[in-house]
């Protein structure tokens, strides 16, 4: 048996245990998947990458330790971007270019075993993929979900002045699991870096109830709240001494935790805006957080910390008003973007 | 600017020179994008990857100079895969592995025309994206058809014992240009390696007539009728003094041509079956040839052509059976298989 039958035979057999939903009316194994769709339903398609060295280790024994989280994972990153969007997600599609090195059974049943579990996990299908042979590992996934007729998308552009921000969960978790990764798993913070949890149920409940804008936290709250700004026209107060943060990361130095949860990326939590009249979801599953303000724009492009092509939140620590270089402890951000996917 | 707005400031441009259709909500530029569907519509779904090096050169230099193909390439193969299902090409999201030397304006803008230009011959639009840092080119693109609600797809298990098999344009051009690409620029067939075109009104057409059975050839002939023959357990006979052939490989060694017609891959031509009461569509645009008929499976596991876990179509030259050891010419094809993935 060649690689090429081996993928599709594990594949192919997982996907047969895959309770597909009646409006799959072909999965993998043609040229293409065919879905019978809802009435009415709208359609909310995205596409996500991990590369080695980027988005999980280069490291060939990480690799080879990680492939049940590294399949997991390129499923819930990209059904937290249909999730941000308030739809549910339906069905994926994954394009797999595997070095020669992972290309055994051990490796490709792990890694399956992770994308399936996800799969099960958030109700959604793999109906397609393509196969390709490459130097390092890439793994792009296209989710699909569906939106009811009657229930708008949440996009980046309708935040108002006057609404309030929200967060998901908590946040700097995954950058402090990569930034320390030994300490990490001491603390039990790996799994937020390895397996994040897409947030499906509260960004349907947000769409329903009218939410004005909303992001998942893939690049860091910072940077990620900065495309509401601007796609919104608005300007944003954040308040850090407000942002949620779990038991582990409250022990951390505040300098550094701040700086994880700015700019560290990879939270996969759900960053919304809400009128103030609006009461957040209540869950236990899923904490929602008052963080900050939408204000007006103010145009202050000679500022240091505006002085970029994307406007940022304002940030403000015990009601004071902080830049990257002042005060202290904050003094050690001397360049608080937010993840950025061509660094390095 | 940095390589990241780079990005965006090229696509989104050029987005907002495409006529988007009306049922697309939500483009580039958010967390997913968002697509009104008719009313019964049916989602055809594909994903495919391009790596450079195996779906194109790994040479630098040729990587500059084919910027715009690589970027209409990536679209057509994938509208290949849609319009072999029978549906009617609509979006493709792109997702680009990108290495820091390709990441200038002048590569992005030519690779990016190419891109649109392909979405405008082909009718889709380019909804959404996500670009991330590589060592070598890798591009995935996920593409999203339709099927109207009284049109079945066609699929590769349909074909019935005295269909017909037929084959759109012209078979190996890519191929040999692919492995001769000094002469083969000298007689003009680079374009058909680098440009090809997928079949989008045949498809569309031979959904509505009643095809059996379909599949676009981008893995080689031999290989990609031994999908249909697999999924529809069946058996073929294929002549091979009717393959068609372009007038510049007319003229190239005979056994040399046929493996090229059978095996090179990247035809991006349809091959189909008919039942023997059904005319092909008739197009002055897309010649479509004779080339077989469907047997019943003989189970000869035991021969030496057939000793492969996908089962190929049998093959007759000028009424002998040729195998890939006898006769001559044909005993130069030690290892007729058609394009492996992972071959290399």
């Amino acid at each position: 048996m060649n690689e090429f039958e081996l993928i599709e035979r594990i594949f192919v057999q997982m996907q047969s245990a895959q309770s597909l939903s009646n409006n799959v009316e072909k999965g993998i194994g043609d040229d293409a998947a065919v879905i019978a769709l809802p009435v009415g339903a709208r359609l909310v398609s995205c596409i996500d990458t991990l590369v080695q060295g980027r988005h999980f280790s280069a490291d060939w024994e990480q690799v080879n330790k990680l492939a049940f989280a590294i399949g997991y994972k390129a499923v819930a990153v990209n059904v937290s971007d249909i999730a941000a969007m308030g739809a549910t997600p339906h069905s994926i599609l994954l394009a797999l270019a595997l070095p020669k090195r992972l290309a055994n059974e051990k490796w490709l049943t792990e890694f399956a075993k992770g994308l399936f579990h996800a799969c099960q996990l958030f109700g959604v299908a793999l109906i397609g993929g393509d196969t390709t042979r490459s130097d390092s590992l890439i793994l792009s996934v296209s989710a699909q979900g569906l939106l009811a007729a009657d229930t708008p998308a949440v996009y980046r552009s309708g935040a108002q002045v006057g609404d309030k921000i929200y967060v998901s969960g908590a946040l700097g978790d995954a950058a402090y699991a990569l930034k320390y990764p030994e300490i990490a798993v001491g603390i039990e913070l790996a799994h937020r870096l390895h397996m994040p949890t897409p947030r499906i149920a509260l960004g349907a409940a947000l769409a329903k109830i009218g939410a004005t804008a909303m992001i998942d936290i893939s690049d860091g709250l910072y940077q990620d709240l900065g495309h509401i700004c601007q796609q919104s026209r608005v300007g944003m107060r954040l308040n850090l001494e407000q942002l949620p943060t779990s038991k582990p990361l409250a022990n951390v130095d505040l300098s550094e935790r701040l700086l994880c949860q700015l700019a560290g990326g990879d939270d996969y939590e759900l960053a919304f805006t809400l009128p103030a009249d609006i009461e957040p979801p209540v869950s236990n599953n899923t904490p929602v957080t008052y963080i900050g303000d939408v204000i007006a724009l103010i145009d202050n492009k000679d500022s240091s910390i505006d002085n970029v092509t994307y406007r940022r939140p304002q940030l403000y620590y015990q009601g004071q008003p902080v830049t990257p270089t002042h005060p202290a402890p904050f003094s050690i951000w001397p360049n608080l973007t937010g993840y950025q996917h061509f660094a390095g």
